[in-house]
């Protein structure tokens, strides 16, 4: 989509500096901007770049504007206001509302008129597909599922009999929304399965990610909160419930029952166990290993970052023994301790 | 499903105390109760809500009862108890023979007629499929699979060409079982493939998770045993042989040609190293790093549990240099020896 | 396939000792080879088993030559020439032209007549598949996607719109490649997504694992280079690029706009974080947490290997208080220095 920097300026509300005829029809990075482009200046380290750049107009703060050739956008967060025109230059593709013929759909299934349903989808009894939703090509939805409204499954999304979706959503590949979880009660040697009758539930403006998967509830429900965004190969256990707004990124796992809470954000390879309370405005770093409850707000790390191989070995067999380091330095405390105690005698 | 008290009991061959006659339909926790509810106390740590409840009936052991109100089920073991009686009051829908038309049947494949193949679902040349078997949508079975007496796919599973899986099997939508693993010789800078001529198979009673994805044997077999239980996300390497009724959690991986043993438990997100032998009754927690064998029976760690960011980053600065820390602790023991060698020389 | 000695020596161009008339026809292991067994020699620890082989032949390295009793070939690289020959006997499966009636094509897509388009696959608007390209089962290639001569997408392989993949891929299930990453800007108390507008581009002689993603570049492209090697379930962000020959073992993440050198081994389960350089030649070692950019080539770890569970919780504890323990011994060292200074003062 193409459009002149004055029209951008007005839909985003925020002030331009330069020539508002000038048109946009694409995003770049500034370093790598070219006539049409439209860039911007957030983190200060590419600021470097901004005199030399080729863009035709770039996004950033008043006090940054100085240094620009171009006409400039100014906003107290460049990066937000990126986000949004990119969206306006880069739009969704519009939903044309129908059923492909290829899709398997069952007559009890309500598929608002605006919705799209792909190719090679399977709609089973009672789903309901709310207006202009998308739902791409491989999709399994099994009965009962609800899909809100505008919501996206971009393809091969699978929702398992009674998962709701709200509004808004976004879907990616491989997700596998409201299986039956992981519980077992143990008889003699064997494993008797509990049955799982509880749903998933996913809040309006969230994000799902390619191959992550959401059990659902044993009893009750697994409940993923207002704009919530997981990342891929994302593990949810049944009875997980995540507070709205929390993020997620790929590789982590929530162990059944554990409480997230609001605004928490828990990066990459993070491990949580069961059972736990995790409070709002909560931080995990990456390959964070999260046994026991962190109610107040924080950043909460652990882990051991990477050193030559030859280093580590030499550290992890000290790791072997670190307990007994500690007993020895107590013993040497001690014992210094008493030889100063002699000495002062010895001295008095 | 509705029934009797009385009924109940005689089905799961437990004693009664209270009125046979009252009806329950289905289960839920004795804090979430209401009539027509079957609960159950096990953990200790929900007695307090006995009392209270407004269960129809509660599962407990009999020296639990004296505190109920209301009918109880008397189980040495309540939460098995609860497991069979969830199950009774929830069955799995009944498996009606027959074949979607959508689905593509490869005209050599052999489908028992009290199975389901389900829409969008293809079975290549070869296929055989057991009695009762439930195939649900979008799965893809390969070439000479063979898949046992009332196993359920749940939906949009692959098998891969050769596998086979046992009775009663439960697998997840997203798992890939019999893929070619990961085996590569170098030729100078490049890799060339292994061709992985072995096959995955699967026990009785075995699930599969979400996403989880066991790979074919090299040559011989990738095993795995009856009544493993398999989370989602799981990554089982090829040549893996797992042992009967051993668990894991999500987000698990086995590296290739690991012999797993008996009854193991092995919890989330571990990495078990390759060419490994874990014997019977080893169990992992969670976000083990498995390096080595462990044959005997036992509960075996590793990790560094999170903690305030602030103590982490100090700590693992300190970890780097574990082995001049020890180096030194050492140093003092021998100085502090010699010192305390020169004064009773000197006292003597 | 069935070979005679002395032709495979030929193909596979390493001498032969003994007798060429003999006929291999499948591979196996040294311990469980048969008449008609092609077997090899490459660890030394196997060396015990090549005396008593039923094997047909052996491939082994000239210096093992002398203790065989059947015909051998031999080779400098025995690993290496028994991947070829391994192919020679079990070769992938010829491609025939055509396209399954179930596939969904789009008018716009253009397919060469010799490649395979598998059932229920669907090819999206302007998609180019090359020659003698296999698509399997289940696929679904989006908009604008392209795929090289000879590659297969085994089944159930989504492919984003605008994907690039080079030719002789080999593509397994559940792989997600080009979906639109996670990248979001902060409103307050809510998270606005990044348009991805990138494409994942994937060089020649690419393997990706089962259940494995690659997510699309923001602006600019996510790259895989030739040759790289992808187990399953492994996660690679926005913006990544991958150098040439790289190998990665499951369940290890790239974090987005990461940059991984050529001829690198990155072990399973390893987590590297965002915005790091890594070099040529860098290998890491199974579940490393990589937080920092590593230059020099070199082996890089990290992680506390399972110890039994006592002995964990000891050494743990005492790592919360390692920084501590560290400042302890600094004091020790300034006091025994002290009272060795006020001895020696003494003393003189």
């Amino acid at each position: 989509m193409q459009i002149s920097l004055g029209e951008l300026a007005a839909r985003l509300a925020v002030p331009l500096r330069g020539d508002g005829g000038v048109m946009v029809d694409h995003i770049a990075p500034l370093d790598n901007a070219g006539p049409g482009s439209l860039s911007f200046l957030g983190d200060p380290a590419y600021r470097v770049h901004l005199a030399g750049t080729h863009a035709s107009a770039v996004i950033l703060k008043e006090s940054d504007a100085a240094d620009a050739r171009v006409p400039v956008l100014l906003s107290e967060n460049p990066y937000l206001t990126f986000a949004r025109a990119a969206r306006l230059l880069h739009p969704e593709p519009e939903v044309i509302g129908g059923i492909h013929p290829s899709a398997v759909v069952d007559p009890t299934a309500s598929v608002d008129p605006t919705a799209w349903i792909g190719p090679l989808t399977v709609l089973e009894a009672g789903v309901v597909i709310g207006p202009r939703v998308f739902v791409g090509p491989g999709c399994i939805l099994g009965e009962g599922v609800e899909v809100g409204a505008d919501s996206r499954l971009t393809a091969r999304v699978t929702l398992c009999s009674g998962t709701r979706v709200g509004a808004r959503a976004l879907i990616h590949p491989g997700a596998v929304i409201g299986r039956e979880g992981f519980g077992f009660a143990k008889d003699g040697e064997r494993w008797v399965r509990i049955p799982q009758i509880g749903r998933a539930v996913l809040g309006d403006d969230v994000e799902v990610g390619a191959n992550t998967s959401v059990d659902r509830g044993t009893i009750g429900d697994t409940v993923i909160g207002h704009g919530v965004k997981l990342d891929n190969h994302i593990q949810i256990g049944h009875n997980v419930v995540i507070g709205d707004h929390t993020a997620m990124a790929a590789n982590t796992g929530i162990s059944g029952s554990t409480r997230i809470g609001r605004h928490c954000t828990i990066a990459g390879a993070v491990g949580v166990a069961g059972h736990l309370e995790i409070g709002d405005n909560v931080h995990f770093t990456g390959m964070a290993m999260v046994t026991r409850s962190f109610k107040d707000p924080g950043v909460y790390s652990s882990g051991i970052p990477a050193m030559p191989n030859t280093d580590w070995r030499r550290n992890v067999v000290r790791f072997r023994h670190l307990d007994d380091l500690a007993r020895r330095v107590k013993q040497l405390e001690t014992l210094i301790t008493n030889m100063n105690a002699i000495r002062e005698q010895e001295a008095s």
